[in-house]
C-alpha cells in the first residue's frame, strides 16, 4: 500500500504579499469612544511556486503589520500543511522560543494570519473546503447575531465623508429600530447589543424593549468591561430571564467570577479569556461560562479548534467574536463555524455595517435567516476582487489612520472624554 | 481564485473489512495475571471507490470487533476527511446520540480504529504523509522507552508453543539483564519497568538495580494500580530522585491526587484519565502531572491531539500508552508523536516483545538508538502484507482467544490467584 499513494503534491509557498487596506467604518460608539471612519485590515496573498493562491485577512494596525512584514519572507518553501514548522518560524521571527503549548497573544494572532492562508491554499491543492479539512461541515449554513451598536447618524467634523443609510441610535427605540432593519434585512435570529456606553440602566432599559419588540430572539448585551462587580451584578439582576449571554460585564477572571457567582445567566468572554494560559485560571474560578472563539487571535483556525475541544471538556460553552471585518475573514469564520460540532451559539459579525465595501468578489457570503451559507469551492471559497482590493490599498494610503485609536478620535469630539474602565 | 482549485478529488469509502489477528506473546506478568499465548488485535482495510486502502489497527477482543463490524457498513460514500461526520456515524451506530464533546469511551476506541485508516487514505490522496495532514514532524525520529517486565521464561502447560529467547525475569537481576538486552537490541535510552507483580520492596530494589546499572537513562515504574495510597506514598519515598514518573501507582483520581501531593516526582496516568471528562476532576484534583495519549483510546488521531492541546494548556506533560500491537498501530503512534511538539517524553511500546510477527512489510519502523524513524511514504507509510495477515488471521482463528483474561490465564496455573487493587 505504501507505494500506492497518488504522487507527492508538491506545493510550496514561494511568495507572500501584505496589502494594508482601509475601509469605511460608521460612528459606531462603545466603552472605548466610537469607531473612526476608517477601519483597517491587512490581506494576505501567500503563492506557491505551483501557482495557488491562499488568501488571509488580519489586523491592519501598525504593530501586527510588521509583525507580518517580519514573517513573510521566511515563509518560503513551506508546504501549507507544516502548521507546526509555520508557527515554530513565526514565533522565531517575533523573538520568541517554542515553548510546548503557551504562545504570546504577538505569536497567536501572526500564526493565524497566515495560517488561514494556508488552509485556503491547502484546500485548492487537494480540492476540498476549509470546512472538509477541519473535519467537515457539521452544518450548511453558519447563524450569525445582529450586532446592534449605539450610534451617531454620521461621522461629525468630516463633511466630505458621506453617511450611511442606518441613521443614529442613541436610546431605546434608536436600538429597536435598528435592530428591526437588521432583522428585516439579514434575517437575524439572536440580537448582541454593544453596550458601555450610556448609563447602565438605559442601556437595561434597551434590551427590555428589544425583549418586547422581538420574544423570540436570544439578547445578549457586551459593554466590554464598563461596569464595577456592583454594577455588573445589578444589571445582571435586572435583567434576570432576559439574556442569552451576558459579555464581559467587568475587568479580569476574578471579577467575572464575582458576577458569575450571582448572576443567572452565563457570563460570556472575550477579554478575560484570550489565550490558553487564561483558560485555567478562568476554569478554577469558575468565571465564564462562554469563551468566544476567533480565529484572528486564538492561533489561527486550528488554535480555534484547540479551544473548541478545551470548551467541550470543561464544559464551557463556545460562541465566536468578531472586530470590523471583509469577506474573508467572514469566509474563514463561517468554515471554522460549520465544521466545530460544540460552536452552540450565533457568531458575531461586523459584516452589516462594512456593507458596499469588500476585498472578495460578491456572490458568495450572504445572508439568508440570518447565516451564511457555506462557500462550496475549494479552499475558503471566495475569489479575490483585485480591483476592490486597489481600491481599499488607495483608501489606506489616504485615509491617514494607522492604529485603531476609538478614544482619541471621540476626544476629538469631546475633549473631556476619558477612557475609563470600569466606568460605572 | 475560488476557481483556481486542483478540481474535487473525489475519494470515498466503498468497503470496510475487518480481520481480527492473533499474534504470539510472551507470558509477561502484572498485576492483573499473565499475558496470555497470544494477543489479539483487529486490522483494519477501507477501500475507497477509486482504488485507495486505509490501514487501521485496534483491539480485537470479542465486544470491540462487534462494535466495529456493527459501524463498517455504514461508512460507505464517506470521504476521509470527513471525520466529524464518521464521530456521528460511530455514534449514531452505537446508538449514543451526538452531545457536543463528551462521548463514550466505546465511541471514541471505534472511532479511533476507523480514523486512522482514514487519515492514511487522507494522506495517500493527497500525497502527504499523516503526520504531514497532523501539522508536520516537529522531530524526524520518535524516541521509544524499553518496556521491562517481570516474565516467566515460557508459557506453562503448553509444550507445543516454542519458549522465545527471553527468559524469565523474576527478580532486580532478572529486571537488569532484559534492560540490558533491550538496550543492546534497541538503543532505548529510558526504561520503564511493568511492576504490581511482587511486593513493593522488591520492586524498589529492581529499580535500585536498574538506577545502578543505568544511570543515565530515565527511569519509570508502572503498577497499574497496584498499590494502596500508603504503599504508594512509600514508595515514592524510597523512589525519591530515581524516577522520571511514577505511573499509576494507585487507583483513581482521589487517591492519585493524594500520592501526587506526597510524592517528589511527578504522576502519570492511562488508568484514571482515560477519557475528555477525566481531565475536569482531574485538573482540579491536581491528582496527575502527565497524562498518556493512546489514539486508540482517545479518538484517534485527532483526540489525541485535542489531549495535547488540553495537556498543554493545563501544564500537564504528554507520554504515550502502548497495548500488545503490530506495525499499524506502531506507525500512527509514530507519526501522531511525530506532529505533537508537547509529547515529551519517549513514548511507551510493546514491540520487542512481538518481534517477528506483524502484519505489515518490513523494512520500515526499525528501532535505532531507541527511536523509530517517521516513515516517508504517504499516509502511515507501512504496507500491508497479505500473506502475514493471512497468517494470523489462521492464527486467530485457531487459537481460540477471544477476550483478553490475564486473572483467568494466571489462575490455571495459580488456582488461589485472585484479582485485587489495591494489592499491597
Amino acid at each position: 500500500m505504501a507505494g500506492e499513494g497518488r504522487g507527492r503534491a508538491v506545493t510550496r509557498i514561494a511568495e507572500v504579499t501584505i496589502t494594508p487596506v482601509a475601509f469605511r467604518d460608521p460612528p459606531l460608539l462603545n466603552s472605548n469612544g466610537v469607531h473612526e471612519p476608517f477601519a483597517l485590515r491587512a490581506i494576505l496573498e501567500c503563492r506557491t511556486d505551483d501557482g495557488l493562491v491562499g488568501l488571509g485577512e488580519t489586523y491592519g494596525e501598525l504593530a501586527h503589520l510588521e509583525r507580518l512584514r517580519a514573517v513573510a519572507p521566511r515563509l518560503a518553501g513551506l508546504d501549507p500543511f507544516e502548521l507546526n514548522e509555520l508557527h515554530r518560524r513565526v514565533a522565531e521571527s517575533l523573538g520568541e522560543a517554542p515553548h510546548g503549548g503557551h504562545w504570546s497573544r504577538a505569536v497567536e494572532e501572526t500564526f493565524g494570519a497566515v495560517e488561514v492562508a494556508f488552509y485556503d491554499i491547502a484546500g485548492k491543492a487537494t480540492g476540498r473546503t476549509v470546512a472538509e479539512l477541519l473535519g467537515g461541515a457539521v452544518r450548511d449554513a453558519v447563524p450569525y447575531s445582529a450586532y446592534l451598536f449605539y450610534r451617531w447618524a454620521e461621522h461629525p467634523g468630516d463633511p466630505g465623508y458621506e453617511p450611511d443609510a442606518w441613521g443614529a441610535a442613541l436610546d431605546p427605540d434608536g436600538i429597536v429600530a435598528q435592530a428591526a432593519r437588521m432583522v428585516e434585512s439579514y434575517g437575524f435570529t439572536s440580537l448582541k447589543l454593544k453596550g458601555g456606553v450610556f448609563p447602565p440602566d438605559e442601556e437595561v432599559d434597551a434590551i427590555h424593549a428589544l425583549r418586547a419588540a422581538f420574544p423570540e430572539h436570544p439578547l445578549r448585551i457586551d459593554p466590554n468591561a464598563a461596569w464595577s462587580v456592583p454594577t455588573s451584578l445589578a444589571v445582571a439582576r435586572a435583567l434576570d430571564g432576559e439574556l442569552e449571554y451576558l459579555e464581559d460585564p467587568t475587568d479580569g477572571i476574578a471579577a467575572m467570577a464575582a458576577v458569575a457567582a450571582g448572576s443567572s445567566m452565563p457570563l460570556a468572554t472575550n477579554m478575560c479569556v484570550v489565550e490558553m494560559a487564561h483558560i485555567p485560571p478562568a476554569v478554577e474560578q469558575k468565571a465564564v461560562g462562554i469563551v468566544l472563539a476567533d480565529h484572528h487571535y486564538w492561533g489561527g483556525l486550528s488554535g480555534s479548534r484547540q479551544l473548541a475541544a478545551i470548551c467541550a471538556t470543561f464544559g464551557i460553552g463556545l460562541s465566536m467574536h468578531s472586530n470590523s471585518h471583509l469577506g474573508i475573514s467572514l469566509a474563514a469564520m463561517t468554515h471554522l463555524a460549520a465544521a466545530t460540532p460544540n460552536l452552540g451559539y450565533a457568531c458575531d459579525t461586523h459584516r452589516p455595517w462594512q456593507a458596499g465595501e469588500d476585498v472578495v468578489a460578491p456572490g458568495v457570503l450572504e445572508f439568508e435567516n440570518g447565516s451564511v451559507a457555506l462557500p462550496t469551492a475549494p479552499g475558503l471559497g471566495v475569489e479575490l476582487d483585485r480591483d476592490a482590493l486597489g481600491v481599499l490599498a488607495e483608501q489606506y494610503e489616504r485615509c491617514g489612520v494607522r492604529t485603531r485609536d476609538d478614544t482619541g478620535y471621540m476626544q476629538r469630539f469631546d475633549p473631556g472624554y476619558v477612557r475609563m474602565r470600569p466606568r460605572w
